[in-house]
């Protein structure tokens, strides 16, 4: 039986056999004693994913002032069905994950293709030739159902089996690093012991060989500037002990821009991991917060982003106050402060939530529903069999990334309520989290006899988007929703005009427009 | 019977009578004539508190290009006991408020002495000859105790009272400026009223003479540039009408630097009433949303403000947030959710609380007793009789503002459980809050034979202290509480290594040093 691995483009590649591994590890032995040779050290990244691509190519692309690259790279990726397309798409030089940022490929192309110092593969006990691996593999908080943050569950599994895996192969004198955002105290409280009981279970002296470990977490952002979000920005670390703490350091010094930027030590794994969480937190409460204003203002009449725009000249205080929007998105703000909550119960043994934080992901997690009511009140709860045209998938602007998408949310809410929501993004080439909702790419197709259009998504084509073409389109005169503020007065003003009922989050003001 | 209305400093001044009271009139109304012969409009403020004063002294200020004086500003207080003194104090060229700040007592003395274009009046009927009227009166929300800010209560009475005053005397095409910090909705629903009926009464028609009335908020600041937060920073405004609007801009331009702080005109005055609120709810969730994370930090061994540290590099996310501490007092954060959560219900008739910004106000109105607990916890609950010297009364390090202050919440606390608390502030002259609470201004008398030092405020005083001084004076060893990050990891091992046991809020690790 032959399994099969297909890429996003529709690419197939057949899983490796054990004879293939088997050589596969011959070829990457060789290699890496050839990079030895020339004086690099080898790096592993253990996980391909949305960091692990990048953060492996820009350790690949390090040189030092002489234009001599530090390290040989050497990215893993266990050989499933669902990931093991990667590996052989990478080593041709192309990049697996879709991306704005042109340096993406660029960085990839040059590192596989020209510098040759980075490849991908799946043999797993190529860590004992290894000075450095790094932890990129992906951790998870499970919620159950919206509302229900402080009930989120993680399962560690994944990852303590990633940890004990490296403990058995790797060179004790080498660094190991963990990149993933984890619950506060899993370095010292989850990756150390197992690291010690391996090494252990390998004669190794703990006293000789303490495991050197360290954790120092990516600010990745999607969009234009991804690769300078993980190699030109602000980094934070922490090791467990002083010999860990200075080979972080001189590995980070090594591959980031940390004369720019510089680095800022931590005086424990724990510190490091709470700083991310934290941060992450942090932004999903300044979200969250702005909530119960932005129905507030829409009751009494108030445009609430022209006041927020009049508070944010407040620089260093107010400034980074956010925006009513439809809800929030992507991988952190959605799951960190439950990581958080869940460490403190599950491996701190406190009794105490971090209440504030977890009500945070609930109201944000719930935020889409407002729209939803919106839009049921622009149709006076008539929404039956009615078109809606939901503009906006992604959860940011003017990128792709459908992870924890509020869109999702609207789309369930509208489909259990019998209306006929149909999703446009133009930057979308799959919903791999939802592959059961279709979308549209053509805004004909989804505005084609919509009843009422959604704006979901700062997009600059919705932004760009004139009435007339939506009037020109839609069932006359569609119902308007802007959930997202994508729509100004003078657009606003054209679909009333038209006759078109509109409603906007946070703009109470549009009754009076 | 002669009433007597005493100042800070002790001076008495007798309440003055009706025949003085009608002799101040027409010297009013002369000085008034004068300044109108020199091409000033008048300028009246209402309140001479906190705000008004200064604001009073920096229109007074205002100048033309030409070194022209815009306005002749008269400052009204009512003359009651407790705050008559004021009127005499000012019109001798000096301040009745306290401030860091030495351009406060210089801008007083200047225009009042020197310019002659401010002077202070208890004469209420003046209002006639106003071009502008400026609303500065104290309006507070009272509440049930700590921990209950959603069952605040606002009470309008003398904000009412102050409006029909104005109403029943002032020239209708003078300006009213409301700058008091007010629920949303005041303006139009409470002040708008008042107005119209008074303007009927006096049989003035509505359609020829609609009220005046604006809404301006300042953001004053304690401290070092208390004119200058007045005068020098940015400013929002909005009013009911476009001849308002018009009126209120030219008078600001007039009399604030507007040209550095470009003016924001909002499209009603319920968004700029909202503005101010929801900026000083945001600060208060901020401070809030730390809560959870110092008593998280402190059980796992952490030191909050190292990680805080390190986050706040991120400039426009992330550098606005706050750190761990004793509480929050002054008079903005504490009440400002709650004056917009009264609004909602009572102005607005809405039901659904403003959660998030009420649970924050309550989070930091009880913070102190956070640090009562770990004054408990260092004694080992053995608190009773115990002297515990507390450092610092004001809300503000290097002010001496001592309201809303949460030392007083700690102090409460520790007298109720029969510890014996002496608080010490360099920077106190009355408490004008709590008379009841005796406070030491020389750190010798507050040391001396203290069982229990808290570190509370982060006056330069207290940042300046070496151990030995303390470890001179005190019981030895003290036992010693942190509660603002005052000591830095130094001054706590040498604190330690004296015996002492050392706790600090947000430091977890502090067990560690």
């Amino acid at each position: 039986m032959f399994e099969v691995s297909i890429s996003l483009s529709g690419e197939k590649f057949t899983l490796p056999t054990k004879e293939e591994t088997l050589a596969e590890r011959k070829r990457l032995v060789q290699l890496a004693k050839n990079h030895k040779n020339l004086g690099r050290e080898i790096a592993v990244v253990q996980g391909l994913g949305f960091v692990g691509v990048v953060m492996a190519a820009v350790i690949a692309d390090a040189q030092n002032d002489d234009g001599q690259s530090h390290y040989f790279t050497v990215g893993i990726q266990r050989p499933s069905v669902r990931s093991y397309w990667k590996i052989p798409i990478i080593n041709s030089g192309r990049t697996p994950i879709e991306s704005e940022d042109p340096e993406v490929p660029q960085i990839i192309q040059r590192t596989v293709l020209e510098k040759k110092t980075f490849v991908a593969t799946w043999v797993e006990d190529f860590y004992e030739l290894a000075d450095i691996v790094v932890v990129d593999v992906q951790l998870d908080a499970r919620k159950k159902g919206l509302g229900n943050a402080d009930e989120a569950d993680v399962d560690l599994q994944g990852f303590r089996n990633a940890i004990r895996t490296i403990g058995r192969y790797v060179n004790p004198n080498a660094l190991i690093l963990i990149e993933t955002t984890v619950p506060p105290g899993t370095t010292n409280h989850v990756a150390l012991p197992i690291l010690e009981e391996e090494y252990e279970k390998r004669g190794l002296n703990l006293d000789k060989f303490p495991p050197l470990l360290g954790h120092s977490y990516e600010r990745v952002m999607p969009g234009k500037n991804y690769v300078g979000s993980i190699r030109d920005y602000h980094r934070t670390f922490a090791a467990v002990n002083s010999q860990a703490e200075n080979l972080t350091q001189r590995f980070l010094e090594n591959v980031l821009n940390t004369r720019e930027f510089p680095l800022k030590k931590l005086n424990a794994p724990t510190a490091s991991e709470i700083a991310k969480v934290l941060e992450n937190s942090y932004r999903a409460t300044n979200i969250a917060f702005i909530y119960e204003w932005t129905l507030f203002a829409e009751d009494i009449g108030i445009n609430l982003f022209e006041v927020i725009d009049s508070v944010k000249v407040r620089t260093g205080t107010h400034d980074n106050m956010m925006y009513p929007g439809i809800g929030v998105g992507g991988y952190c703000l959605t799951k960190d402060p439950c990581l958080a909550n869940w460490a403190s119960k599950s491996i701190f043994n406190r009794k105490q939530p971090l209440n504030f934080s977890i009500q945070a992901v609930d109201i944000n997690d719930l935020m889409p529903l407002h729209t939803f009511a919106l839009v049921k009140d622009v149709f006076e709860g008539e929404i039956r069999g009615k078109k809606i045209a939901i503009l906006g998938a992604s959860y940011l602007n003017d990128v792709g990334d459908t992870r924890n998408s509020p869109t999702e949310t609207l789309y369930d809410a509208l489909s259990k309520n019998n209306a006929k929501p149909a999703v446009h993004d133009p930057y979308l080439l799959e919903w791999t989290e939802r592959p059961d909702i279709p979308f549209m790419t053509e805004l004909d197709d989804v505005l084609k006899n919509a009843d009422g259009v959604v704006f979901a998504v700062k997009h600059k084509h919705y932004l760009d988007l004139e009435p007339d073409f939506v009037l020109d389109r839609a069932t006359r005169p569609p119902r308007i929703i802007d959930a997202f503020n994508i729509l100004n007065d003078i657009k606003i003003r054209r679909y009333k005009e038209a006759g078109c009922e509109v409603r906007g989050v946070g703009k109470g003001h549009i009754q009076s427009l």
